[in-house]
């Protein structure tokens, strides 16, 4: 029995290395994912440490006492993981505590009127009216969205202050020290949060946004490449390959679910100070237009993706029908790839995308006229060409989306401000097309650039 | 000039009863919305007024001080709307508090062996490091998901020890006192949230999965409709009922989104006590599982919505396409219909779910089979012929889904032990269902089942 026991103990002792080994693996994961995490929680415990040390090392509030809990306190509440974040937090947290600390000095100043008896009965009243109704503005959606902090700390203040029992000399004493404490603690966590390494909600919202564009490109890009393949020869598909390429088409599914973290940088962007490339009064609203729109794709490309599983192998008239098909979904992904491109480098999206969206459309009609002129067999296998009519039924409202999402981007590019693309980078723009061969001859690069909308290519000359 | 601001004074005096009344429409919509948010509110403002009463009245620690703040600061932030949040959030509190608090006298005592000198180097490392480490374990997926809360009140409740600078003796009698206030006030929030009108996060998940199902069903039967009118006469889309039979099709939008609201009520839900129905250890991550299925379900909806907006006017062989459509989108509509209406009287699915799903099945059969053999005219219009297939791929991955869906609740019936229908209650489900006419004559209640999958009627005399 001892033995059986030791023995499992034993096997207990000989895995915890291993189960240690698969902790720190998932540590390293959780940190690689995002090196800013660890970086935050450095910066949480300087700040915790130099409020600490403030208030350890002052003998002026006799050792620690009261009011530099309230720093300490602060900083640990409002110090969050992006500058907007930890900005909302802090000053909800410090115009509430002013506002919930005068209306508590009245209150006690009323109460002192109505006599010893009437004391307790009307500060009852007004903390438990005061509370009440505070709690119910919390479900209003604009006041949830950005004050949900504040009227907590409101309702805190007010009734510890109403309800202290302390008169209103006193009062008015304890609330400089605790406003001046929560003033330093929330001023220390905005220092470091906004001078070191800061994490911008904006930008994570504004890459966030380009990224699930770049993902819905990626995925019709890839899925044009798949139609084709499946058309022509078989041995592509059944490669070693096929596995990774599978992967990058599954790449949209989180693009489903985006909208929560989306809303939540949103609301916290709001609230921080114009940094990098953006500017006071940036449209971050915008970028929920351009979200909803990409998650309508994305539900587009959901049903694409398991309408068509399973594509027939190729016959004479699918054949018709999947070579649009095929342009229409690999051009609508080149147009979504600039556009991405474009949000991420700030810029307006390039005249290509105009051209891609265009010629997808001109293969949407080249396909309506395959559909109402080609003559069919005479007993066609509808089944077969029925989902291939699905994707391209599903690809035409996909290109509708793209155009959406590509006049969304446009109008956010006008309302920040972007700029154009320089010549250069228009150069590249185009080049990274692969319809072009640039030609370095020492002083100028001719670039051959072919309108994917009009038949005859033309040559350009930059200057570089 | 004077007279101007006069006249802009007055118009905006005479705007304010009309903004007042809008305020107040505002108000009444959202209480109207969820009437428990005016019960969670009183309930709000009566913990705290008693737990404020409670200090105020007792004369222990001289007058508020100290230790009755932690009370009324305990109440205010841990009173959440659901249990499951008032719950989670008092445990962690306290636990963090208790665990913090020994961790800390633990460090107190070591920086005092290590001399005057020693000590605020010592502490600050440790404050430091602690909370470092604490905040970076925030971003674990399971720590965040059960545990946010009290790793915060850890960090804070350590520092808060480690640097208060008191010695060991007045820490212990410190920690006395606060776990005990933070004990009463997180067992008024506790009491009053259970026992008085208690809204339970488990109920709320539940309700909520089971309305999603219904918001499809409700599509997909009033899809069937509109596919048949549009096949036969016109008149009734034109009808003023069209816009009402309209937004009855767009119910479903609201569940593409309800994937954060489902995650926050079932992480709540885990920290409730069995309550109603819903006994110890219900099984509620089969509920995210239903809910995944739910939102691709309607994710297949959308691009069904979207791509059928313009439905051809009947041609022939369309109406030989249209006729299993129909039925596909009817079937599957009434056995999400009944899957929704068990989940909700806590049931097990009916059998006739079953069936449901098998006519849908048979259905999309049959329009294979139409697909495959029917002659088709020798010039078929198509594109007109192509959003009807549209809408028949599309719904034949809907039926799987609905399947999927049934055997998920099914597996959630099992886990969670509901019962089977009782038989009064299967005939009135039956009888739901539209085909049967029940005849009450007096002992007996005749009811005709036409079981879809089979073509004789059968009859079934059940005894009420």
């Amino acid at each position: 029995m001892e033995m059986n026991s030791q023995s499992q103990e034993k096997s207990y002792m000989a895995s915890i290395p291993s189960k240690l080994h698969e902790f720190i693996k998932k540590i390293k994961k959780i940190g690689e994912e995002d090196p800013r995490r660890i970086i935050h929680s450095t910066k949480v415990g300087l700040a915790l440490t130099l409020v600490s040390f403030f208030y350890y090392f002052r003998p002026l509030y006799d050792g620690f006492g009261q009011a530099g809990m309230w720093a300490v306190l602060t900083v640990v509440v409002v110090f969050e993981f992006t500058v907007g974040g930890t900005l909302s937090k802090s000053i909800n947290r410090g115009c509430a505590t002013l506002l919930a600390g005068a209306l508590g000095v009245g209150a006690e100043y009323l109460a002192g009127v109505c006599g010893e008896k009437g004391e307790p009965v009307v500060l009852g009243l007004m903390v438990f009216s005061l509370a009440a109704v505070s709690t119910f503005t919390r479900f209003f959606p604009n006041v949830k969205r950005k004050y949900d902090y504040g009227v907590l700390i409101f309702i805190l203040t007010f009734s510890l202050v109403a309800v202290s029992g302390y008169r209103v000399g006193q009062i008015l004493e304890l609330a400089h020290q605790r406003l001046s404490t929560i003033l330093i603690g929330g001023a220390t966590c905005m220092i470091i949060s906004v001078f070191v390494c800061p994490v911008w909600a904006g930008r994570d919202l504004h890459f966030l946004v380009a990224g699930n564009i770049e993902k819905l490109a990626a995925f019709l890009q890839g899925f044009g490449g798949e139609l084709l393949a499946c058309g022509g020869d078989k041995s592509s598909k059944d490669s070693s390959g096929k596995n990774v390429e599978k992967s990058f088409l599954k790449g949209y599914k989180s693009v489903l679910n985006s909208k929560a973290t989306e809303e939540s940088l949103a609301n916290f962007a709001w609230w921080e100070p114009p940094h990098g490339k953006f500017k006071f009064n940036h449209p971050w609203k915008q970028y929920s237009k351009i979200g909803a729109l990409t998650r309508e794709c994305a539900c587009l490309i959901e049903s694409l993706n398991i309408n068509t599983k399973s594509l027939s192998p190729a016959s004479e008239f699918s054949a018709k029908i999947r070579q649009p098909c095929v342009e229409m979904s690999t051009e609508s992904g080149k147009a979504l790839a600039e556009i991405a491109a474009a949000i991420k480098k700030m810029r307006r999206p390039p005249q290509s995308v105009e051209a891609h969206v265009q010629s997808a459309k001109s293969a949407a009609d080249r396909l309506r006229s395959v559909l109402q002129n080609s003559s069919l067999p005479p007993k066609p296998d509808l089944q077969d060409v029925a989902s291939l009519l699905v994707a391209a039924s599903v690809l035409i409202d996909v290109i509708r989306c793209a155009d959406g999402i590509a006049a969304a981007v446009g109008e956010l590019a006008r309302e920040a401000g972007f700029e154009g693309l320089k010549t250069t980078e228009a150069a590249a723009a185009v080049n990274r097309r692969g319809i072009v061969s640039p030609v370095d001859d020492g002083d100028h690069v001719v670039v051959e650039i072919q309108a994917a909308a009009a038949d005859s290519p033309e040559k350009k000359i930059i200057s570089t």
